[in-house]
């Protein structure tokens, strides 16, 4: 595998993957009670020995078809491009693409074409760190701060961080680096862990895996609550009792509420001491959350999985809405956009956290966390990544959690790639796996869908 | 054409439609120098004898095929309902389509997942109108409050209306509704014209069509700028002295600014009196619309046509950022969506001059606005539509504009069908058009596409 200055982009390839989660209840919650985790997956091909970029948009099953037509309304873009440019300078083709005028008006930069944008820009950086021959937090902890300011785009948030601000962070960060990389790949960095909280599990188990995680070294666990009031009250006051008071136990609603039933049930279930209510309205909602937050205090808001773009997020903290940001690796447009949600966190002070689980998206974010603590905000302090364990067996490179910790990845790329069997069985509906469904056989291969949690 | 309480959804027929409009630029501005207009165009067929339904989601070229995709994937959702249910009551199918948990992972409620359900829902409302033998404006006028207010859903927005508010505003809206229907037929509903300022027109064109914008009877104009202030300051100048000082000019920079580029370049415009500035940043910021208008005033600040769904439109009112909302038909989930958003106008007294042009958006929009001057705000006062001599011609039941004024709609439906003729040529890539275009060829028709506005 060695670098070609004239290698080009010669091939998107895309694939429509669905895993059968629904049929488990796994990721059920009070808005997605039967989620089936798909990837609208891509490969960008090379015409350089051995390299390939691979990146994702997540989506919970139907319409994960309209994901991938939107991927492929970008191949235009790509093919034919230069591979040694585009990885000295991903935000050039990011800038072509959030820029294209006619699929603008189709968000703008949000949605269906934000999101495929940013699986488009996330196989870039793939590739960029294959080639580098670093994992992703490596390299972009070891990038110099100006070309990474470089890489961010400043329209819209120029009233909250300027070039020159950003900078500033940048320079600030690289103080100490060194000494954290090598404390981040000597103890990893903090998770908490979903697992146990889905809403669709029952008291038993919920009640195991709670003790379960604290057991595993988790020192946070979260609940998704907000379908009926009264089992709330009972699932919270069930897990307190199983971890203890001294285990930070997060509540989720996935937005299910009103401002003022935000604040009505939030305040109900207060006597369980939850660490931070999340998504407990609309994520469009800036000035709503602003309001909530206010009247929930001292429990955290917390949100950011389904917010939209940089401009949403810039808003979120310039309005003190709140506590905890949760940027999400594959929501917005991909590694650029995200550098910029970072550095507006930094700027205003609130820890990031990120959202994770489904399809490889803690395979993603690790990356931006782990860079995040070397050379940007320096801390791991009131910070954790989410963690769900659910299909890392599909990937090349997943993630693996000690002690309630993050192991730091060390192969190069972003952690981004799936088996081929893995394609090759769950593409729908043509793989193994559905084809055989489809046709009403009992599929071979059924605990291939990793869909009963080991935790 | 009669009705059959057995009658059922047949089948959702989609189409690809492209205008090739940017090779006049028509439609250039700031952000959008190139745009071809196009339809993501659907048909709900019925087995009612004559009775279709018809909808669609404006573009503004690539990309028509990923939106065309989003509405196929709502297609399970409408086929074998009952045509006579769907009919009583387009809400039930407006809340199963935004709540599709699955495809809801692709906004929530924004981008191409969320205008492919304004399209469906949209033509819904098309094919209940044209059963009663009504336009919509007069369906929506005609029909009972507590109905009306059944079609809305309050999920996100009940912190600035509630259904009980909504019902006493619609109920106000009644009192004198059959004069002002009355008068609406005599007189039409007021108009503005776009088409003398797109970017990428001559001085000497801007100036004819602006004096011929006023010969028409027209009293507001409007001036894309944003591109280049120099150039802005002089076309601004040229328009104000073709048209005089009584004639209001809006201008519209299409997104293009940070927040302190806003406030800069519209202070540095204010000598020409400009009555509105439209879309000074991203329509994502709220508070940045707050912030623009306090510094501009006392020049207006309006936006909408890419405002996302209602829960934004609330927050830049509770925000008190705009002083004109600018609804637009195709963007959010249609009627009911709108509906919900005209509410959310009138509770904050903010007048709604409706975002049109593009592929048909007049002809949509003119049912909105009228419905709202019968039988919800009661007035035209500062309320005007907007309106662009584009395309109109491709419609069965095209828009007329007399006097300033867009006649009142009598013909049964939302106007939103399109000659099967224009279907068969401008369908991309295979219609006549384009398959002759592509193909090398001088396309035959070149007229069709109506890229030479009149006005």
């Amino acid at each position: 595998m060695s670098a070609d200055p004239t290698a080009r982009i010669t091939a998107v390839d895309t694939h429509d993957i669905r895993f059968p989660t629904s049929r488990e209840l796994d990721g059920s919650d009070a808005m997605n009670p039967d989620p089936d985790y798909s990837a609208a997956y891509l490969v960008l091909r090379t015409c350089e020995g051995g390299h390939e970029g691979h990146g994702f948009t997540f989506t919970i099953g139907r319409g994960n078809d309209v994901q991938v037509a939107a991927i492929e309304a970008l191949r235009g873009h790509v093919v034919g491009r230069s591979v040694a440019e585009l990885c000295a300078d991903p935000g050039a083709l990011y800038r072509d693409l959030i820029g294209d005028s006619q699929l603008r008006w189709l968000g703008p930069e949000k949605g269906v074409m934000h999101m495929a944008i940013g699986a488009v820009v996330n196989a870039v950086w793939d590739l960029a760190a294959k080639r580098e021959g670093k994992p992703l937090w490596q390299l972009l902890a070891d990038a110099e701060p100006e070309w990474l300011v470089s890489q961010v785009d400043f329209r819209y948030i120029a009233d909250a961080i300027t070039p020159q601000a950003a900078l500033e962070l940048l320079r600030r960060g690289k103080e100490g680096a060194a000494e954290r990389a090598a404390e981040l790949l000597r103890s990893g960095y903090p998770a908490y862990t979903t697992s146990p909280g889905w809403l669709g599990y029952s008291d038993e188990k919920l009640i195991r895996l709670a003790k379960q995680a604290v057991a595993d070294g988790f020192t946070q666990i979260k609940l998704k609550v907000g379908a009926d009031l009264a089992d709330d009250v009972r699932r919270c006051r069930t897990a307190r009792q199983a971890v203890g008071p001294d285990i930070r136990m997060a509540i989720d609603a996935n937005q299910r509420w009103n401002v003022a039933e935000a604040i009505e049930w939030t305040r109900a279930l207060a006597e369980f001491d939850p660490y931070w209510v999340e998504e407990p309205t609309s994520p469009d909602d800036v000035l709503g959350h602003a309001t909530i937050r206010r009247a929930v205090a001292p429990v955290k808001v917390a949100t950011g999985e389904h917010v939209q773009n940089r401009v949403v997020f810039k808003q979120l903290l310039q309005a003190g809405a709140i506590d905890v940001l949760q940027l999400d690796s594959a929501r917005v447009a991909g590694v650029n956009e995200n550098l910029a949600i970072l550095l507006l966190a930094a700027t205003y002070g609130v820890p990031v956290c990120p959202h994770a689980g489904g399809v490889g998206l803690c395979e993603l974010v690790q990356h931006l966390s782990m860079f995040d603590y070397v050379a940007l905000s320096g801390t791991t302090e009131d910070r954790v990544i989410e963690y769900v364990d659910h299909l890392h067996q599909h990937f090349v490179d997943p993630v693996r959690v000690q002690d309630g910790h993050y192991r730091t990845p060390t192969l190069p790329g972003f952690s981004a790639q799936m088996h081929q069997d893995t394609i090759d069985t769950f593409t729908y509906p043509t793989g193994g796996f559905w084809a055989a469904d489809l046709a009403g056989a009992d599929p071979a291969g059924r605990d291939l869908a990793g869909t009963e949690p080991t935790a």
